[in-house]
């Protein structure tokens, strides 16, 4: 919650080619619209493509000195900027305004230009600082699938991107009190690790970037996803309480366990694997019959959505008993609370925890949970939007694996009970 | 909410005396409170005091080349140590190790001793550093009251504190990735201002921290708090609403009037004094009396406890329809929750902002909002624990005033309807 909710937050970034600021203005939005904020990333490279076509940017396309190329480069974060402003005057609540910014005169330009837009706004300058050289070189190799660079070859692309870092070192002036003023709010990210240095960043939002940012990275591991099997109350299509299996469940947790010894002979879950449950029976039988010498960790933040005097009720009972209740949750899924229990957005709050340790994980994770629950993570890492979240699709007896890469997710679906599997295959881009 | 909610926290201190260490671990640990964990400050200098008597501390007692006083240094932070485990072990959840721990020995050895103590724990270092003279001057001056001096003058005071500093500094090395390894998780806060620097700090307590410390600082000034004038609803015993006041709450809007004039002339309230009242019109119309030249700001997350379906009914007709309500409110006035409306627990999630703007501000502040929203942020500054704020004293037509400083809140209420207007004065350790 910030003081001045009516307030328009600003993320502007800042840093060199090859820092990873596309995925971090991604993650940062991402999070963002997660927590209910309307949110947009404004990239100025997307406007050049867009204003100049593809494949002609060369680094000789961003030296400084050369006078007609810094116009083309202008030009575009203007429109960008345009853009944003018109998103945050239109009930935009967060935009992330991605770019290098790599100047005083830049950064202060902008922060010029909203002070005419907008009465009150929040400026928050996040800058991604690599010392590494394998940080860096890791991230050119992302490059590899820059549009800019559709028809080269891997060297060649390497070479030409080191050369696009060193025009924009030329003139690169870094986030600091000295630079930008002890009143600047920055937050800067160093090699892309657990480091960061904050100055000056206040509010419920600024509190919310820098937490995520302590957890992301961008190296590609599974996440799993499984509901427990069927349980005893599922079959009565009871809500909540806390039932043993049925016996189809059983059958389904044998399935599992095979499904998770297969993708481990393949190598895709390791030894270092995480594997969490909720602390509610259906679960911990579920994910213990995972039988790979990893012990399930039971989180109580993994239960179901509680709902409250309602738990035990079956729906037709809800319905009969409290028609009134049964019809705000018609009306309203996403914010319907049951009486003494919780919503969607009450679950969505204290899931962050979760959030930021599979962010954090650089092994695979497998969580086995609840229909709700897992809803709310899922929409979280394939871009739904929260309206969409209690109707997600999120079937029992299927496993949902996501590869998220830089900017992708890449999603899987089995159907254990099906003798062909893979149900399903999506990439998602962000 | 933490992942591991079972997890111990451990906030160890570290800086060299006269960096504010103390006030800073006293801040923490009530912030930690207000937000409903149990948690206590270990000072390794009172234990000092109880083991080794008042009064005889001069600077050669930290020298650490005197053997022996090395050692009885040693036996307090064991001492200290000692308690800590055992408040940790009986429930506690948030323990502050308040010291010097200048040497990445004993830092080690701090984390060596919590290894065998406890098999899940979070160790999260804080330290102050301060390069500004001025900051350190302040913090000095402060020491006048120190018991260790009690019956020295002002200058040998302050010369024999910076010998303190200077024996410290002797053998001081600060928190850093190189000294304590990548994976240990700090923050540093720099000149008390509004820079910190965070390493592998997650975790929800951690976040709360971080932001905690981008907000405080130890510059004295009031704060004050009134409930708006009697309402059209107070007068007929309802709850909520959006009422006008009441003939008797137009006159206290005009005897508020008068007496922030009274503070204006007393050089008590500044023009840079913010006014903040709730988006409701019976805060509004009482704040908009104060004429003083000061626009009031109305904040929604100041409006009063939401009661939900209740909004508008009196107490006697809520325990008349619904008396199992009526009676889980009066069981548990801190949890029980209005149906769709909010607990006292809600209130104080939500108040977040508002404290950090107070703890930021370094002019004064007067809050014009509701009996429970007033219960929230007085029990924060007055360290009252959760279970007592529904049924803290928070009457109409008194003004709270509250000069907090570095280790009391002075607490001062006047009845601006009685002709001697004020009617108690607290000074309240911390």
């Amino acid at each position: 919650m910030e003081l001045f909710p009516q307030n328009k937050i600003i993320v502007g970034m800042v840093g060199l080619p090859g820092t990873g600021k596309t995925f971090i203005a991604k993650k940062v939005a991402r999070y963002m619209e997660w927590l209910g904020n309307k949110t947009e990333v404004f990239n100025i490279c997307h406007y050049r493509r867009d204003m100049f076509g593809e494949n002609e940017f060369t680094a000789e396309f961003f030296d400084p000195e050369i006078a007609e190329n810094a116009k083309k480069n202008n030009e575009c974060a203007e429109k960008a900027f345009k853009d944003m402003v018109k998103f945050l005057e239109q009930g935009g609540d967060v935009a992330v305004f991605d770019g290098v910014n790599e100047t005083i005169e830049k950064r202060r330009e902008i922060r010029r230009s909203l002070d005419v837009a907008f009465k009150n706004f929040t400026l928050i300058w996040v800058e991604s600082v690599c010392n590494d050289e394998h940080t860096v070189e890791d991230n050119i190799r992302i490059q590899v699938s820059n549009p800019d660079y559709k028809d080269m070859d891997v060297n060649a692309i390497t070479a030409d991107y080191k050369n696009r870092i060193e025009n924009y070192r030329k003139k690169y002036q870094e986030l600091s009190k000295e630079n930008d003023g002890e009143n600047a709010s920055f937050i800067k990210l160093f090699d892309f690790g657990s480091q960061v240095l904050v100055n000056n960043v206040s509010g419920y939002i600024g509190s919310k970037i820098i937490s995520l940012l302590m957890h992301i990275h961008n190296k590609p591991r599974p996440i799993y996803f499984s509901r427990h099997g069927e349980s005893l109350n599922n079959t009565e299509d009871k809500v909540g309480g806390d039932p043993d299996l049925s016996e189809r469940g059983y059958a389904y947790s044998k399935l599992l366990n095979q499904f998770v010894q297969e993708e481990m002979k393949q190598r895709k879950i390791t030894k270092n694997t995480k594997i969490y449950s909720s602390t509610l029976r259906r679960t911990i039988i579920t994910a213990g019959a995972i039988d790979v010498g990893i012990r399930p960790v039971p989180l109580k933040i993994l239960n179901e959505l509680y709902c409250g005097s309602f738990e035990g009720m079956s729906y037709g009972e809800i319905e009969e008993k409290y028609p009134n209740e049964a019809n705000d949750r018609k009306t309203d899924k996403l914010r319907y609370r049951y009486p003494g229990g919780e919503s969607y957005l009450d679950v969505i709050q204290r899931l962050e925890p979760i959030i930021f340790a599979i962010e954090k994980s650089r092994d695979p994770v497998i969580i086995v949970a609840h229909q709700a629950i897992i809803r709310c993570l899922y929409a979280y890492f394939c871009k739904h939007e929260l309206e969409e979240i209690p109707h997600l699709s999120v079937p029992l007896h299927t496993v949902i694996k996501l590869v998220p890469d830089v900017y992708h997710a890449n999603e899987y679906r089995y159907n254990l009970e099906r003798r062909n599997r893979q149900s399903f295959y999506q990439k998602r881009s962000f």
